[in-house]
């Protein structure tokens, strides 16, 4: 008899051919069993610039299974302090090269930028105006156009800051592609010449991306084609491991962009991170202080004159510690009216910016060509704005009091920008506008130089940076939030301080940087870590009062028009991000209700048949499966119809079972030397890229035993468990699957009612299968 | 027939009469039916300064019955405005009453201190000696009896800092007497009174413990029996808005110290609290803010000379802002080797601490005399060191540069005490000995001072203050361990500064600032809330990259010798404290086995007869009980032998039931209304003191119906499940009871296999009773 070979490849990318949790109703296996027609559907909204792909969870949770206990129960004295070594080791590299490659970065856009804004400034000089234009614009151009091209065409997760993405990420959504070596070389060249371009936009955000990129290419031991074999590192190929690490790079990324050590690590704790563990605030904070010492080192070796046009800067980035600040309790009316001022135009920012994304996302939708235009169009119109507002402005007199050498300057940087105006005077329009972001910032928040800028001047500026910030954020270069907002918001501060000027004490550098933290507060809805960040960045702890005020103060009022800005993205990304108060009307609704909207849970057998593992792996795109056995309760003696939960296992592991052929000819259970022959529980833990598998039809009668695979201690809740209480536990315990168990012990009920993923406990998809819930009144949302 | 009347009174004291979940050995009704010899015990070491008590834990879960329900849903807008309303202005008030407070506290210790010192200079000025010594002795005599017979008669709570006791009660445990007025006042004035004395303590734990104190009596409405009844206020009576209160009361207390606001939030955050949201963070931060105005306001007051002697100090405390900073990448070593030797003293000062500890508690169990004799020789030879020791060391003349007024002085304050001295010369030792504890450490850390001190007068300084800080702790009153840390620290920091001279650049003054932290590391193991706090402290920001260095390097080394100074004190009191980490060998045993160690469950009926419930709760010690229905599996229609299981009800709530008399004639469930007229949510939610019942044998034949009281959504595990696991869900859901639900689902199996609490979850009473599992090898603590 002939044999018949009948091929079954079930493939597991991470990136798309694995299908999310909750879009079950494309599945035909299930479609018969329906009992209702109300089914879960994932969130429909696109992702900005780019499709909306099936998002795998993480597994955070640890995956207590026969071969994770020997290999833990098994690992020795040395194994551990390996694995503790090598964590430390990772922290301080990741520290070390995320501060690096902040350097050079720094010292890639000053050069850049700088050769260029001089070039320009000699042409000036020269009073060839309409050719300065012509290369400011083209120079600018060709730099845009650099970032838009490589972001485009070899990484569209590079796009835009990244923070929402590694924020989602710690939550357990595993987003695509945002940590691999391409996306970390395009983030870095395209960082460069966004901001060398001299969009409104800044390196911050994507220093906390290429921070978390390092990390993660780091636990990996390098990028996907080409990773270390190296035994040590098969401890950090897990998700949680993998979580610790990305946290580290974050915080890193953001001490390297504002050279804020505690800054960064708490802008992770409060805005970034999910969960928090004091063992890793403290490898954290390890990590920024190795960013310290190396961006110190590099200061110094600058200071000495070796890194080109670049050099000051010092530890301090915008710093106004030289301001002996003098405020009484009376002060406290402009300040507050700086955060009232600040939440409203923050909320308003965030409300416009949602419009604007969802316009670019239509444009982004139709090609890559529309994408490069609509890059090159915004960089066209940010550069004719610098380099003709200038002009519009009254050229001012220098202050006698200041040397020849002050005022005016020609240089790169400087105070008062010549530009086009005679000797003895100076642009004070130009000397916000023709010059980097970061020197812009440093100018506008100058400090002892109250009649410095014109009021005309300064509504330019502001008026602006508000459109540019709005419509720069969403084209495809890599581009932080950041500057932008600390732009806009010194801009607005400084005003209010050019119009309160005679009724309070406070310096109007002072005000520029209080407008900024008001604007950031009011857009972002930080508090404490923007506070840190700001009193590190300006160097001035007297200070701190006042801008905690602003920050409390502009973060209320924005907090009663609209959610944060990062929140508003994830959303527009359709990331299915786990909130950390449960909606209030979830009270109402148990998880057994939700069970029975979704097609009935899909057990295996402890010892299954291959045809039927196949058969469900075909046919379903859940990621996990209870596994059931029948059989004896060894206490009581019960014969009749006992089932008992053995646990879950996940489709991974079943991919791994069939891939190595672990089959058996009767139905039996395994031996622990067994399994431990065929696996190995570090390989289990990672995330593989693509399985494939071939099964003969002989194979196809042949039995696993899934037993020694199975998470035998998964969590689960009573059918009678709120979704509210379910959810609390889902986040906080960092879950991937929740088994439903009944509440009801007799013969004959299911062991397992159902699974809840991320995707099931959604506000957004319960309302769709739910809507009666929506309309549930009382109660207010927990926070 | 004549009606007999039995009597049974049953009794529920948060303070001792409720017995802990965990000793049920004592228990008759369970007796007959224990199946095992093992049982588990409670943490048999006593309390420091008093017996352990039995110890409830709190209710920070959700507990989600009809009554609940109900008035959840029955919430309108304006009881959630007034909700969210009271809980800022709560934080408000905090914040005012801590500052005020504090101020309070600074002004009479300055004032008392001041004069004091002022007449003691007097008489020495005098040359009269031995009078300046009787007077010194006896007024530090004086002032420490006042602050120990207040501890030791009114509020024996009130001596130590109680952050311990506030850390286990943010993690669940219901450390009696802790929150009190009567402890508040105690604190208070025996805080004043301790520091006065020139104790080798501080202010700032007791201020901490005073924050917390307010925060409860204001959620609560004041003192225990004078309280509020202000209908907005019942939205505080329950333990997780309490939790949320003391949080911010904390934070406050640290910012109040240290006047460090962002250091007192991370305080919190990273020692004191266990769960932390980002809702809470914001409203910590707001508290702290508020005081930090409260204390400036205060300052701008005193500094117009209205505070008696106090007057100077500023926002910043202990400034170091005016030296100029020049270190480089070679300084890294002296700053390693500082770090370094922090460590290991300060886990040597932890391990000889506890060793104190536990003598102190021999003798202060002794009586109340006892611990009064103890604190009084403590005051005693603390006073004979401070003014005797001086004496010994030669006077140093004074720098020419320096005016007269400078060198030498003899008033409060100032950096040259002249002491027993002749005019030109100063006594450098005095200086550090003869002042209160906030100026000897100014003056330790004084900068640009390089030949102030003689090696032999900082040897003599630091080891008075080794010995003093580990003598004075433990005594009965109120007593802070930061201060006496950073003066031990900062003695030996400025040694070594000394001994560094010539190999290193850094002054000596920052020395002494980096030994503080390091010692503050080395022990108390925190690091970015201490950095922050020492940030703020000194008011120089380019310190930050070398304190990390040092804080980051003193815990490593510290943490591989022995636990943090808080762990080792939490674990004197016999505090269950819920660590952050399961201990390895728990992954080895399931919570069916750990359930099967204890006595059998006890469960309840939804509809049960009163003489039952009385029994139980006569019988028995637990605090909750699981709730089972018998009956019919709705949608199978199973009649046979099927059970349900409805949830859990409290002890509390039982008694309630048993005191309003909510009694059936008939077996019967009730209507909602019922239930509604007898009981109110915010009644049950209340920790109540103490409830008496009586019941007459007629109504012991009557039932009650539980279902409305009973918590439907309780959080379970099955019994497979391990115990690692199970202790990760407890600690991060909060949890007071976790229920035990079979894997096997099979007629007669019963529907509650056990209950898991705190003192189950506790390592020490697991080891009792699995003592195999401490053998088990592999693995490391997770962190």
């Amino acid at each position: 008899m002939e044999k018949e070979s009948s091929q079954f490849i079930a493939e597991a990318t991470t990136t798309q051919n694995m299908e999310g949790e909750a879009d079950e109703e494309s599945n035909p296996l299930n479609q018969p069993l329906l009992k209702r027609s109300r089914t879960l559907t994932s969130n429909p909204l696109a992702m900005v610039g780019d499709k909306v792909s099936y998002i795998e969870s993480l597994d955070y949770e640890i995956n207590e299974n026969d071969l994770f206990k020997h290999d833990w129960r098994s690992r020795s004295k040395v194994q551990v302090l390996q694995y503790v070594f090598l964590k430390w080791t990772l922290a301080f590299l990741v520290g070390l090269l995320t501060g690096l490659i902040a350097t050079l970065i720094n010292l890639a856009i000053e050069n850049i930028a700088g050769y260029k804004l001089l070039f320009i400034v000699h042409l000036i000089q020269k009073k060839r105006f309409f050719m300065g234009f012509i290369y400011f614009t083209g120079a600018n151009l060709l730099l845009t156009m650099v970032a838009a091209v490589l972001c485009v065409c070899f990484a569209p997760t590079a796009a835009g800051p990244g923070i929402p993405e590694i924020k989602a990420y710690l939550n357990g959504v595993d987003t695509p592609n945002m940590f691999g070596a391409t996306t970390l070389i395009v983030k870095i060249i395209g960082s460069i010449g966004a901001v060398s371009a001299g969009l409104d936009l800044g390196k911050e955000g994507p220093l906390v991306h290429i921070g978390s990129c390092i990390a993660s290419l780091l636990g990996q031991g390098g990028p996907n084609n080409y990773r270390l074999k190296w035994r040590w590192l098969r401890y950090f190929n897990n998700d949680r491991d993998r979580h610790d690490l990305i946290t580290c790079g974050a915080s890193s990324g953001v001490c390297a962009a504002f050279r804020a050590p505690v800054g960064g690590v708490l802008f992770s704790l409060e805005e970034v991170a999910t969960w928090w563990r004091s063992a890793l605030l403290w490898r954290t904070f390890f990590s920024t202080a190795v960013v310290v010492v190396v961006l110190r080192a590099f200061i110094e070796i600058c200071n000495s004159g070796e890194c080109g046009i670049f050099g000051s800067g010092g530890l301090v980035m915008f710093d106004v510690s030289n301001v002996t600040i003098k405020y009484r309790v009376m002060d406290i009316i402009p300040v507050a009216v700086i955060g009232i001022i600040g939440g409203v135009l923050g909320s308003l920012y965030n409300y416009c910016l949602h419009k604007v994304l969802r316009l670019y996302n239509l444009i982004n939708q139709k090609g890559r060509i529309h994408k490069l235009l609509l890059s090159l169009t915004v960089s066209l119109f940010t550069s004719a704005c610098q380099y003709g507002l200038p002009f519009l402005v009254k050229c001012k007199p220098c202050d006698s009091s200041l040397s020849e050498t002050e005022c005016p300057t020609n240089g790169r940087s400087g105070n008062f920008k010549q530009f086009n105006c005679p000797d003895g005077y100076y642009n004070d329009l130009a000397t916000l506008l023709l010059t980097t972001n970061d020197d812009a910032v440093r100018n506008i928040f100058s400090t002892n130089t109250p009649y410095e800028y014109q009021t005309s001047s300064l509504l330019i500026f502001f008026a602006l940076y508000c459109i540019l910030g709005l419509f720069t954020f969403g084209i495809a270069v890599p581009s932080g939030l950041f500057l932008p907002i600390i732009l806009m918001g010194s801009g607005y501060g400084r005003l209010l301080g050019l119009a309160m000027g005679s009724y309070s004490n406070i310096d109007q550098g002072l005000f520029a940087v209080l407008g900024a933290a008001s604007l950031m507060a009011g857009s972002m809805r930080m508090t404490i870590s923007l506070c840190v960040i700001f009193l590190e960045l300006t160097n001035n702890l007297l200070l701190l009062p006042i801008t905690m005020i602003v920050l409390l103060i502009a973060k209320t009022v924005g907090d009663s028009f609209n959610p944060s800005i990062y929140e508003i993205i994830l959303h527009l990304k359709g990331l299915p991000f786990l909130d950390a108060h449960p909606e209030p009307w979830m009270r109402n609704l148990t998880v057994g209700e939700l069970a029975d909207a979704k097609p009935p849970v899909v057990t295996l057998h402890g010892v299954e048949k291959v045809a039927c593992i196949v058969d469900v792996l075909r046919n379903t795109t859940h990621n996990g499966f209870p596994v059931v056995d029948d059989g004896v309760v060894p206490p009581l003696g019960i014969a009749t119809e006992a089932t008992e939960v053995h646990g879950i296992i996940l489709r991974a592991h079943l991919l791994q079972a069939l891939k190595k052929k672990w089959f058996l000819r009767e139905k039996r259970r395994t031996e622990e030397w067994e399994v431990r022959e065929k696996f190995n529980w570090v390989d289990l833990a990672e995330r593989e890229g693509n399985i494939e598998v071939a099964v003969t039809s002989d194979e196809m009668d042949m039995y696993i035993d899934l037993h020694p695979l199975t998470n035998t201690t998964p969590y689960t809740v009573l059918e009678s468990m709120s979704v509210a209480k379910a959810m609390v536990l889902f986040r906080q315990v960092g879950l991937r699957h929740l088994l439903i168990v009944p509440k009801y012990v007799a013969a004959g009920v299911p062991p397992v009612v159902g699974i809840l993923t991320r995707q099931d406990l959604m506000p957004y998809n319960i309302l769709t299968a739910f809507p009666h819930l929506a309309r549930t009144t009382g109660g207010e949302k927990e926070n």
